[in-house]
């Protein structure tokens, strides 16, 4: 029973490696954490913690694999078996007893690059599924939960025209640029293994998806245009989503023929129609799950914010058990509870969710950055081959142009609120490659071009983290685009451009006169929306808080009714006279706050503000989110420490 | 490369299903959180949400074992191999590739009973390191820091008896019995297996750890006496750690010899020097990381809280890392920071940090309970056996009456406020097994023995959560317990008996002017407490904040110098008071606020106030946490809400 007992024993030598090298992480995170926190109280800008993340992480993999020597331990055996499979399971029959094993991967012992198969390192590398299944659904939930959805949904068209149609372009583009490449390099005889054009445009999916997390922050912080905010964030939230499905589509169809990977019309058909199905039936599932509401649990925050814990994880496992993309589907819950769900929350629950997200989402980022930095020297089967590293980087930067500036041109052409070329310039420069791109590279490191794709893919992130990530500052200042804009003003101003946009404004009054009454408490009832044929319908559907909702409504809006043609002319006036008045304060925040505490609050403030009744469309900009709506007096008082145009008006 | 491929598509089957069986243990759990709610709604207790989750657990196992019949893949190849060992890393050779492999276990083909190797069933069942590395960490740090300290180092010295040498007790005790039970049915010829006099202490351990989780639930809700709720509690978070330690110590003395698994009293004293080790290396490691303070970052609370949690988590990994127990220190650890780090955060991340544990605990234990339930069915290698059984559930019985009489009777000649005999038949009644017996059973199944443990130790944690927790509250009436029990006016009323306890108060003192003014801002400066020489010392050692509070502490102190003398003077007048006044009025604290939020606010409240100053103590019992300690005049005017008769006093 020795062995036996060697395995089970709870200070046996492999458990306690594996406790060290899970702290070897946990240490990295914390000392990021404290140089995070001097850097946030020096204001210096240069290097976001993700960046900084990286950088330690490369420190310790500069360590572990040229400081530290573990004698090798003599317990691999190597079995030499008339075997003709690799099956995920094997029993092994040692004397009598039956012992599992499960299939890890293949080890390479190629004839070109020696292995020095060090255990450690190798076990520092640990799963990639754990990216996909632990550490990336925090992160994807919490974009969707954070979603400034105003913003978000005024630019709809345009960031669905570049998450979906920009990223397509990028992948193929990155794609046939790199078979350019590999072709001419098997002619010159610089590449050492297989690579199909299946594999370039796998590069080109996986290289396509932006993560401006660095940018985003730095925005954040120095208040740059909300609109240029919106795109950036919207297109690398979706185009993560289209990346992966992308990405899985290619696969699926590349083992249809083992040897034709060469270019198919009708399968490409047909990984369209995978990506199509496997994208909307994702949507659909995150948002059927994020609409399901619970209502009842007001009173006990702590089973209401376990329930919506488990409700997102449950989205993401449903999905992933359905064949369809977790990733895809918890994005979509995440926005769909933020839009619904969080208004049915007790006020405790709503902090608790955004803190328990907010913080889940830091430490995943950061331990997914420092993983990173770790795995350039920890990772044992790179393949650096520089003529494609350097035709990659020129992809990339082909890609991303080839997305950004034609289909900019194009929307200009829709868009009254033109994208200028310095915003372009800025997004060409913002895209950034981060933790989805890692993430669909180490996924699958088994054959010679994935790991050469994934060494690859190791320096354009870190390039672009650290060279695009922290130029971003001196950027903004040389494209002189305006820092310091105040979100509410800016919206106000530019609302009479925007959201005068018919598909816009019909899925708000719909979404406000019938779905908010129906899955939320807040909106008007559905009595007071729907037809009164429907009427025993709408008093089962409608929930007892909306009624008291609906009192204040009825006192307010006689003074308030206004046909659609008089908000349009209330929009001009009030852009005419904001810009009349010429002094447009900008109002600092408070960045103490956290770059999404405070100001999601006053988001949905402004969200729940802007009231639209029976068809008329009332807007109510309010700066104070303390005040409530009711108390709205007309004309109010003019409050001294800020100057507000927009009340004046009404 | 069709075999590659497989491997590593993101929707091949074995993930799919990986995914799907997670998703059972989340729709548990969500079941669970619906059906509490229901129950605390309609104020019904007789089973607590872990008895629930277990059920739940049972009858999807049942759905699992017998309603589901998923096709037996096969892809398990048996290799014969002449290997005469069992390696934790196997590579393959398949045609000139090398797979690797790792080891799950054995598997038990044994020669007496068939088994059905279900891979689903084999599945669901997941890795029992999860239990110790993922899901008891939480629940034991919460324990820690939501432990009311006031009433825990109060009865301190009873704790650790029952804790420690009870135990050991009910460890010896059970095992001695069980092993008269094992020889009887040898001889009867009832056992099929190697059963030896280590195995039967190991049992002893295992069943000795008590998790009266469900009953303390109860207390909290009815108001038991806080005496009796700090002796149970406080018990049963150290004998978790003492059974790990235990369990532990007597593994590591196993494998010595591997025939001689009989009685030597050369290797018990070994056994308890390693119990020793252990538990003082882990205690010093939890405390030490628990002391080590981080006060600069208080305005970044998301920042903090990440510290805060990282820096708990790698106290778990650190000691497991360094051969020790990594439970033992979290418990540790998490009592030093409620007590010192707890005051250096800010307010936000006090917030913060108790919802996340308390949201993590709250998961993991209803997880782990469910677990148990599934377990029961789900599990293949189930030896149940009936005499054993019968023994065993006889054996706990007097292992914890051989706990809790003696050592009563023995702390009884001691203390002051003896501990009746109705508390006593509480303790006996409320000695239930969780989650610690369960997850130390769980992680060993190899042999016949422990599955023989295994699947008692199962029955004895149904019985005992289901039967000794659902008869908490009429065994309470039964034993004329009062509830209701305002814990405040309890201690003040209390206090004269206890706090005279010599090393309690010279602790208290060193404590409150020494350790908490160097590791917290709260407290007196230390340049007034330390002696006049260590001045320098004093100053550089003293936060900024603590200052703050020396200017409010001389202003008070100068109308309360009260030397020790008076202090007992003061306890008596005010016992007397209130038991004069006749009228104690029980203030109903709103039970919303969950098992523990709001009572640990209190609680800390408590604790700040009273307040030792330059060794003279001085009691303020405050009803009110929203008026702060600087505000109070002499005499305060009467609140006319509640009947005060304590600051009437003063």
């Amino acid at each position: 029973t020795g062995g036996l007992l060697k395995l089970t024993s709870p200070k046996d030598t492999p458990h306690r490696q594996d406790s060290a090298y899970l702290l070897i992480f946990i240490m990295l995170l914390t000392l990021t954490i404290l140089t995070i926190w001097l850097f946030k109280h020096r204001r210096f800008r240069f290097l976001h913690e993700t960046g900084l993340a990286m950088i330690y992480g490369l420190l310790v993999g500069v360590i572990l694999r040229y400081g530290i020597h573990v004698p090798q331990s003599m317990s691999d055996v190597v079995l030499e078996c008339a075997v003709n499979a690799s099956p995920a399971t094997l029993l092994v029959n040692v004397s009598g007893r039956f012992y599992e094993y499960t299939l890890k991967g293949e080890v390479s012992r190629g004839k070109d690059h020696q292995v020095q198969d060090d255990e450690m390192l190798r076990k520092v590398t640990f799963d990639p599924e754990v990216f996909f299944n632990i550490l990336l659904p925090p992160i994807i939930f919490h974009a969707g939960y954070s979603l400034k959805r105003r913003h978000f949904f005024r630019n709809i068209g345009s960031i669905l025209a570049y998450a979906f149609i920009g990223t397509v372009i990028s992948c193929f583009f990155i794609g046939l640029i790199m078979y350019g490449f590999v072709t001419f390099m098997k002619a010159v005889g610089q590449i050492g293994g297989d690579f199909f054009f299946t594999d370039c445009l796998f590069f080109g999916a996986i290289v396509s998806a932006t993560d401006p997390v660095t940018v985003l922050a730095i925005f954040n912080e120095l208040k740059v245009d909300v609109d240029l905010y919106a795109l950036l964030f919207g297109e690398s939230v979706l185009n993560d989503a289209v990346a992966i499905v992308l990405s899985s589509s290619i696969v699926a169809y590349q083992p249809a023929g083992d040897n034709s990977h060469s270019f198919e019309a009708m399968a490409v058909l047909k990984s369209f129609g995978v990506f199509l199905g496997v994208f909307s039936g994702s949507f659909s599932l995150g948002v059927a799950t994020g609409v399901m509401t619970f209502t009842k649990l007001r009173d006990f925050p702590l089973l209401e914010t376990g329930l919506f814990f488990l409700m997102s994880w449950s989205t993401f496992l449903l999905a992933e058990a359905c064949g369809m993309t977790g990733v895809v589907a918890v994005l979509f819950c995440g926005i769909t509870q933020a839009h619904y769900t969080y208004n049915n929350l007790s006020r405790e629950s709503q902090d608790r969710t955004k803190q328990l997200f907010e913080l889940l989402n830091f430490l995943a980022e950061n331990f997914i950055f420092s993983y990173m930095g770790l795995t350039l020297f920890s990772f044992q089967s790179h393949v650096f081959n520089p003529m494609f590293i350097i035709g990659a980087f020129l992809a990339v930067f082909l890609g991303r142009a080839a997305n950004i500036y034609p289909l900019s041109f194009l929307l200009n052409l829709g868009r009254r609120n033109k994208i200028g070329m310095n915003f372009q310039h800025v997004m060409m420069f913002a895209g950034l490659r981060g933790a989805m791109t890692f993430a669909l590279s180490i996924r699958d490191t088994a054959t010679y071009a994935r790991q050469m794709m994934f060494s690859t893919t190791l320096l354009i992130v870190f390039f672009t983290v650290w060279i695009c990530g922290g130029g971003t500052t001196p950027m903004l200042s040389f494209m002189s685009i305006p820092v310091g804009v105040d979100s509410d003003q800016e919206y106000s101003r530019r609302s009479t451009k925007h959201e005068s946009a018919w598909p816009f404004r019909i899925w708000y009054t719909f979404d406000h006169n019938y779905l908010k009454p129906l899955l939320t408490h807040s909106g008007p009832p559905l009595t007071a929306t729907l037809p009164a044929c429907c009427g025993p319908l709408a008093r089962c559907l409608t929930s007892p808080q909306a009624y008291e909702n609906e009192g204040r409504l009825h006192d307010d809006d006689s003074d308030f009714i206004l046909n659609d043609a008089n908000v349009s002319s209330l929009y001009a006036d009030v852009t005419v006279s904001t810009d009349a008045s010429g002094s447009r304060t900008i109002n600092p925040k408070p960045s103490a706050a956290g770059p999404f505490g405070e100001n999601r609050d006053r988001e949905l403030d402004l969200v729940e503000r802007e009231v639209t009744i029976r068809g008329t469309r009332l807007v109510l900009p309010m700066d104070d989110p303390a005040e409530p709506p009711t108390t709205v007096t007309l004309p109010p008082p003019p409050s001294p420490p800020r100057s507000d145009p927009h009340r004046h008006r009404l």
